[in-house]
């Protein structure tokens, strides 16, 4: 789907690069080291794919200054190969976002506040005295309900809901009688949010995502949850309500995290864990049962459970 | 949010509370213990909090005649104070649901009935034969397949999808194919669907959720499930098909329950458990790993390996 | 919700079935053998539903000819009941999908080619370059991105999101830098993909769903995956991106797969299972804690935390 093509030269001046090899050697897309071709541009920064360099096809490579004698072909050298690589993405093929602007199907409450400068899908809709910043992306049918705060390059995938009340119920003689959700949701700038995920409104207070916070798919945040800057978080996660989250921590995939929960700042929690208990030291934190097959881990099922009688 | 003023006087009035303090004290807004000021009312029914109410700067708090002695200010005394804080909020802040009638750009099928109180919002599709009945809110981009009967009050938020097929397939040499599923899907009155949750349609019975329950976001239930009166289900949890879930039942956040399985009334499942049998007795039901920093589970899961051999 | 009605000689050359009993007798609609009335068809494969022959009061059922003796009323022989089952439900119930053509209200890029004999529901949108194949059928509020090629009787449900960025960030300086997906999905004939499900686009190359698989609602599948022919995954289940998985597998419901795999043909993945390793054996595969009473719970995850330190 490239329609761009740039010389080695023209790469290396953009990406403020250094360059070996031949200046007006051609790129029109990019690859990697696996399946690259002449003409594409991949790059290297993982020790454990070493073994492609001497048999990998790319047309140029891009590479750390210190790592220049493993590659003999046509080479860009950048402290941050991958930096470098996602920017000569961006150089190379073209993007398909909304156009500029609201779509003329997409609903915006005449109290809400869109910058000049956002792009509002298709079939969005957006509730009273809600405000997008600038520079903001609102991909087709996502919905932000009153009260929601987007600061700016917020990026919103299709199906995402933002506002929707939390689960809060007080209970009455067996019924549950609805508390109204009346506080609001604030996203940082240059978050990203994942297709069909869902952020509730607060309670009383807000719900917070921090600057640079990157959610993928199919994530729900409940009400009053707060996200500290940079932290990211893999698909399937649920947060539940009130619970705080430090910065720069990875989420992932599938973990689940109680509520009124408090987890400092860098922690890794592996994918399908679920924690349950606030957590005071960085760090990785995992909980998962290890997967075997059917029949050993049936056995070893039953003696955990003969164990607890014992 | 708020934009409304109540006094004291008039909040116990509407509350049916009895009040201590100044009757015409102006209440503006609501608030935690922890973070209310002056003009805001609060409620004090947990005692874990009880620490708070010595420092507390809200201006009134809502308790139980019981606990009139433990706070000095102006006070709301009410045996439900949660319940009662709910009215509050209720009469504080205004409502943002969608208005009354058919949004312009909802579709609803010609053989379809909606209630002339209910609240159809943008881009709602509603199919054929499907009943929405009085005061329903359908919040925007819901999704009503044809067959699905929602009895009154029943409040659905954004992007939640209500009768999309069951997943039901015959395997015919190393192929599936499919079953049409012509069940319907019934839902009680008072119940609320979270936004992104799915409830399929039955395959050839219908999928239903009784009276008063609450779905939070992001749930899956499958075709032909039967969740019970007043259960509330918490978010990403999954019902795999033709399981009947009693009444008075607490599902925890990603909690996940296997297909043809029946839970008595009044059983409550810990957030991240896997059922995977009946569950005939009342009380509460956990099975996930313990969390621990990621060597501590490694040497833990490794031990557990070593065990299964020996 | 049956319209039509067949008699058992129509029915059993339609489904070119032999038959036993009264040739005009009406079958009206379906059901199952607990539940079925005169008038109505089921089917009889699975030999735990064995006693309900005596007692059921079905008008028809379909059965195996070696299982012919099994039952004394009008019966249908057919070498795979549930196939035939399937066929006679196609034949009473109508079908309740989109209309053949593209909804008014659906958004079609200039650049999109969508084939005449497919149906696009309302509120579909479908970006650049992107493909859908004969008789595909998009529900409401389907999501297709640009570059998503479909090949023919694709049904996918609604809510669900083809198409949107994989979660590709290259960390620098403590931040995550967005390195931009150019890659697409294809999506092979005759998969079904369920409510609110989202399959990202690729990085680099495309993501791929082979014939014949089989999603149920809120699956996330990462970019760069690749799912083998006719396997079927159940709700709520997550594959992180650039895992492959084989063909004919069956994943059940929210089972989590870590990125980077690769899962063998013909491999069981039970519910709720985290797997992180490679799989190279076929056979059923299992990780899951056993659920137990809360108390019992706490006490076997006590005696596991304190095994670590022994």
């Amino acid at each position: 789907m490239s329609v761009k093509s740039l010389t080695l030269a023209e790469l290396a001046s953009a990406l403020n690069a250094d360059w070996q090899g031949e200046g007006a050697y051609a790129v029109h897309s990019a690859a990697s080291l696996a399946h690259g071709q002449a003409g594409q541009i991949g790059f290297y920064a993982d020790k454990k794919l070493k073994p492609q360099l001497s048999t990998t096809q790319l047309g140029v490579l891009i590479l750390k200054p210190a790592d220049e004698a493993l590659f003999t072909g046509n080479k860009l050298l950048h402290p941050q190969p991958q930096q470098a690589f996602a920017h000569a993405l961006a150089l190379l093929y073209p993007t398909h976002l909304p156009a500029i602007g609201i779509h003329p199907t997409a609903l915006v409450d005449p109290t809400a506040t869109v910058h000049a400068t956002a792009r509002i899908g298709a079939y969005v809709c957006i509730g009273a005295n809600s405000v997008v910043g600038a520079d903001c992306v609102l991909h087709p049918r996502v919905t932000i309900y009153h009260g929601v705060k987007l600061a700016e390059r917020v990026q919103i995938h299709s199906g995402a809901v933002l506002g929707a009340d939390g689960f809060g119920y007080a209970p009455v003689q067996g019924q549950w009688i609805k508390v109204p959700q009346v506080g609001g949701v604030r996203i940082g700038a240059d978050v990203e949010i994942g297709a069909n995920t869902t952020i509730d409104r607060g309670a009383l207070d807000d719900t917070v995502l921090g600057q640079g916070v990157k959610l993928d798919n199919q994530i729900q945040i409940g009400h009053n949850c707060v996200i500290g800057e940079h932290t990211a978080i893999a698909g399937c996660v649920g947060i539940a309500g009130s619970t705080q989250i430090g910065a720069h921590c990875m989420i992932g995939g599938a973990a689940m995290i109680a509520g009124h929960l408090r987890i400092c700042d860098q922690v890794i929690i592996s994918g399908g864990t679920l924690v349950a208990s606030h957590i005071t030291e960085p760090g990785q934190y995992t909980g998962v049962f290890p997967t075997l097959p059917h029949r050993a881990w049936a056995k070893l099922a039953g003696q955990l459970r003969h164990q607890i009688k014992s």
